[in-house]
Formats: C-alpha cells, structure tokens, sequence
C-alpha cells in the first residue's frame, strides 16, 4: 500500500468502499470486476487524469487475498502514484495494446475461467474492447456489473460531504461574477470569463460540463453557453453555474433580465422557486424519488404552466466530462419508486422553457438530511433585475 | 431542409460530407449507419450539444432518396432547430426509452432487415446499448462502422482550417495570459484563472480538455493542471492551452522557469525545440506517420534523452470533452504507415519528463500544406524565465 501526496480521502475511507463493493460482487457471485467508468475507479482508488480517453482499467477481484490492480496508460503512471492508495498497477505504452494486457492481468489473477461483472453501461469500455476482450478470454464469462460501484456511490460520507460544501462556494462565487458582469451592451463571453475566473479563484477545478451563460432567445436554447452574443436590453440571462472540489461538484441555477421583466418572466420564475421549495418540504429519507417529481411538476401547474416532460432532478457527486450529475443512478423523475436516503445529493433544476424565446430557473444543489433537507448552495432565491 | 442560425458550414460543404459519407458506406456494402460519436453527428449535421451524455443518434441511409435522422432527448432538441441544417428528426422525453424510438427510426425507414454499420469504437454507444438495440431488430445485421466518417474528418477543408486558425489565436491569448500572471507566490489558481479568462475573451469556447498549467513537481504529473500550489522560485512551470472555436481546437505547449533554469532543463527545452522543428520539416504529403515520430524521437535522443515511449503526436480537428485531439483517427507513432495529406492538421506536443521532477515540452499545431507544413500556432519558441 503507498499514500499518495494528492490522496483526498483516508486510506480507511477507501478500505470501506473497496470491502463494500467486494460484498456487493459476492452477492452477485461473480469472482471479480472489470471497472472502467472513470468516477468509479476514482471513488475505490483515488486515481484520476483527465486522460481517461485512453483506455484504463481496475480489476477488483472479489475476494480480499487478491489485490486489486489499476492498468493505465504508461504516460499516466504518475498519477497512480500522486492520488492512489493502490500500488498494484500494470502499464502500457502507446505502441502496445492495452485489451492484451488486461486479458494478462485477469490471468495472472487466476480469473481466466471465472465469472466477472464489467460495466456494459459504461462509455469507456466500448463494443469494440469488450469483444476483443471475449476473444482473448474465452474461459471468462461476463456479466453486467453496471452500478455495482454506484451503489456505494450514491450515499456521500461526511468527508465526500465537505467537498461537496466547497463546490457550492465556489458555484457561489461564479454565479456573483456572472451576475455583477452582466449588463446591457456586454457579451456573453464577457460575463463567461469572469464566471471562469471567479470560479477558479474559489478553488474550483475543471469541470465537468461547461459554466453555462445564455442570453435572450439563446437562454432557450438547452444547453447553450457563450457564443459572442451581445446583451441587449430587456433580454432574460441564464446562468447554470458549477463549483468542482476534488472531482464532487455541486451547481447552482438563477435568471436575470437587463430592466424589469415582463410579467410572464415573473411568473416562470416564481413558479420555477414554488417548485423548488416544494421539492425542499418533500424531500426526507423514505421518500420514493417518483414524489419528488410529482411534488415538483404539481407546483409548476399550479403556476399556470404545462406539466413538464423532463426530470426534477439528478443525484450529483464525484464527476469527469461529460457529465457532471450522477442522473444514470438516480433521478427525480416520474414513476422513480426509489426512495431518498441520507447523504444523498441532488441537483433539482426548477426550470420552463418558453421555446425561442427565453429559459427562467432556480435551482439548488441539496442534501437528504436525516429529517428532511438542506439546501447546500446559498444564494438569494430570485430573478434578478440589471 | 432547414438551416439553424447558428449553422457554422454552408449547406454545400454539409451535403458534401454526408455524400463522401455515403459512398463510403455503399463501397463497404451496407444499407445505411447509426452514428453515435458526437463529433461525427456535428460534422454530418451540424447539431451539437454538450448534452451528448444522454443518448443521441443520426440514422444515415446510404440511399440518397432516405433522409438522415436525427434522434436526440426532447430537451436537446432546441439544438437540432438552431445548429442543423437537417430536419429530420424524432425525440425522446426522459422517461422515453430511446433505444426503442432507435428501433423504430430504423424500422421507417425500412432497414429493418439490412444490414448497418454502427461504431462499435465509439464511447456513447454503450455495449448495454447495442446488446437492447439488436434485440429489438432482430434482422438488422450489425456490423463495425468506427473510422467511416472519421475518414472525411482526418482531411480539413479550408473553412474548417479557418476554425483552427482562430482557435489558434485564442491560444496564444491564453498562453500569453499563463505567462504573464506566472510569479513566484502566486498560486496555479491564479494563472489557470487567467489563462481561462483570456481564453474566452479570445473567442474560446468551453474546451475538450481542461486548460493545463502545473508547477514545480506536479507539472511532471501527465494531464495535471491547477490544484492551489503556490509557485516558488526555482520552479518550473508548464503550460498546455488551447483555443476552441466552432468546436474546432488549436493547442499550444511552452515551459517556463521561475529564476534562470538548470542546464538539465535548458537541455531538455533545447532537444524538444530541435524535435518539434524536425518534425516541421520532416511533414510533407507521403510521408509516413511513423517516419514523423522516427525523426522526432531521433532529435530528443540526440540531444541526450531517452527513446521517448509516447506517440509524437495525434490530428486535431473537431472535438467534444474528454479529449481535444483526433489521436484514434490518426497518430505520428512508431510504425504508423499511413502518410501524411494536404489539409490534415496535427498538435505535436514535443516533450521530456524528468518523472518526479519537472516536464519541459514544446508544441504547435501543424497543418499540412501542398508542399510541406505550416505552424498553426504562433508563439515565441523557447523556455521562458520569469
């Protein structure tokens, strides 16, 4: 075993989440897993790079007599050994082929006839490395083991809490920058970089979607960002800002108007805060997920809007590009039967479209207490006039 | 056919590819391909999102008299309408299951007893994905369309060229902006803000990669960048920027020290200088990508270092997060056969890690011209002290 200089959670931290998803796998009875989801490999072993795009892998054997074993990039070694507790590790250079090397390592473990999970949901194990994998392991047979790390994942100790608490300060900080840049006559690309730079300034790391910052019919567009755009007045502005602290990321949602916005801005953006506040009474351990949703998509109703067809929400946490949610293990979304526990974390966007014309939300980055709820992001609840 | 404001080729180029696409497809005898990978759904189409992470397809029939067929999640498609010049396209809602509506798409367009090609190499295809998909269409034979578009990518038309050019000055921005806020005391923080905000003023969208700037003995962590360290004097200091523009990337790599360097990293600014101009004059069309890396290896081991272990290069083109180069398309590696083309462009990141201690590197992004090559990238080339 090694301590990494950048090693971000106790050793025993790590201990607890490996021996959990060893427990996890013999329910399962299989004999190991393949991990190649990179937030996973992150949460057993600290090892992260943003040069996940290379292909890499950790073997967690089931049984504890067998180490687990991180294969990586031979370019990407050092960081094995600047943010792992894990020492096992195995490396390949550029001109060799990584699949051949994990068949080696899975025989080396004794694992060549046996039944191993491996993420058939996850991006970074493509169709194409799981056939040739099959090819070179014909004693081997597969089973998805697709959220068997998510599992653990989804419920934040209170040190994964903490960082989640940074972010928000840093989302805090951005979405100050965003608002005080923003002005009649600025573009959007203005008001972008000093939501990077403030940000950054706050201790926030690469994230893992973009800062978000649309104006006028643009902020309808989903997910657009800044493009150059000049703010003219009586435009609506979107922020949807993130803070990042050691990969957990907590994100914050407001609108604004250059001058007064017309009465129907007023209404979406009071009926998108009615939403999020009843989202914060309903939310309590035992809660099925489904009722979050509804409890949310009856305020937006009452509000004289259509009953919305995406989700409330999407759990959040440890995140690499392209996605900074967890939405794939848990949502608030209808018919989610699901129920809330604590130490869960949620993103709840509260938002309406007005299709072409503007988006106006609120939102909050939210904790499952033991009771009830707490909103991890603060910042005044309202749409702001500039 | 529609033509979204926000479209960044003209019809006439679009139309190009998709036709260059499909004689493609015709030549390899298949009916048609389902396109996953993001970058190649932009470059057919134009749509793009940073909402990729929930699924998304294009149906490409090889027959001309088929439409194409975008198939996104019902809030992305806002970015169909302003982004695509194709408007052909079917949504799903969030509790949709997408792979059935991919079925059905295939089944309109009466392909459901052909045989497709689909990128089994691709990351948002999913091995659980596929396994659903030829469940539902039992017919369809399936097989591997990886590098089908990505073969029209690899060549750069001049408007695309264009893109790169600008990205190339945004850069230069954020390099000169790392440059001049680096200062023993100040914290990588501190720089990464500015390289961002610089960035983004220069016309710099939201980036594949994070921007990179580490120092003293993180900066010989591969990919690390910011994480507060506050720069002493003596350090070294590295930085690896880019400008993005219409999801077009330029890179750009330098080093600097903080006080005079030692003569080992003189050394090693010295033999990845005389790399990167080898390797300039070494690219001409029909030269073979390996003899590239050959030559670049040639200098750094001439002046004094190891025969490096990683690829002198990758293309660079269009990209979404994680990976701001086209390395899987097309790389300068040891025994690479495929020779170089007019309109190909390659980030050449010339480097030496003395592992523990510091990394020292130079590059430009290079563009294959008619004749030999040009540097995209301008910038003072040489070891900077602050």
């Amino acid at each position: 075993m090694q301590q990494g200089k950048g090693l971000m959670f106790s050793v025993d931290e790590f201990q607890q989440r490996l021996a959990r998803t060893r427990e996890r796998l013999s329910e399962r009875g299989v004999a190991g897993m393949l991990v190649h989801t990179p937030e996973n490999m992150y949460y057993l072993s600290g090892y992260h790079t943003p040069g996940y795009y290379a292909y890499q892998t950790m073997l967690v054997p089931t049984s504890p007599a067998k180490p687990p074993v991180l294969l990586v990039r031979r370019l990407e070694e050092s960081n094995v050994r600047e943010f792992s507790w894990i020492d096992t590790r195995r490396v390949y250079t550029d001109i060799e082929d990584p699949i051949e090397l994990t068949a080696k390592v899975v025989k080396e473990s004794g694992l060549e006839h046996a039944t191993l999970a491996i993420e058939k949901s996850a991006w970074f194990l493509t169709v194409a490395n799981l056939e040739a994998l099959a090819r070179l392991l014909p004693g081997v047979t597969f089973v998805d083991g697709s959220g068997v790390v998510e599992q653990g994942r989804v419920i934040k100790s209170p040190a994964e809490i903490a960082y989640i608490r940074k972010a928000a300060r840093a989302a805090e900080a951005a979405m100050r920058a965003g608002l005080d840049t923003t002005a009649a006559g600025r573009t959007e690309d203005e008001v972008a970089a000093e939501i990077y730079r403030a940000a950054i300034l706050a201790g926030c790391e690469y994230t893992s979607l973009p800062q978000f910052i649309a104006s006028g019919y643009r902020s309808s567009i989903t997910h657009a960002t800044w493009a150059g755009r000049r703010i003219e007045p009586g435009d609506v502005v979107y922020y949807e800002v993130v803070g990042t602290v050691q990969r957990y990321s907590a994100s914050l949602y407001r609108g604004a108007t250059i001058g007064p916005p017309n009465d129907k801005i007023k209404r979406m953006s009071d009926a998108t805060i009615a939403g999020l506040e009843r989202v914060l009474e309903t939310m309590k351990p035992g809660v099925p997920c489904g009722d979050v949703a509804e409890a949310w998509a009856d305020a937006i109703v009452k509000g004289g809007f259509d009953r919305p067809h995406k989700r409330a929400g999407y759990s959040i946490g440890i995140s690499f590009p392209p996605d900074w949610g967890e939405g794939h293990i848990l949502s608030l979304k209808y018919g989610e039967k699901r129920v809330l526990e604590p130490g869960m974390v949620f993103h709840v966007p509260s938002s309406i479209r007005d299709e072409g014309v503007a988006l106006v939300g609120n939102s909050e980055t939210i904790l499952v207490t033991d009771r009830g709820s707490e909103a991890l992001t603060h910042f005044p609840r309202q749409h702001f006039v500039k």
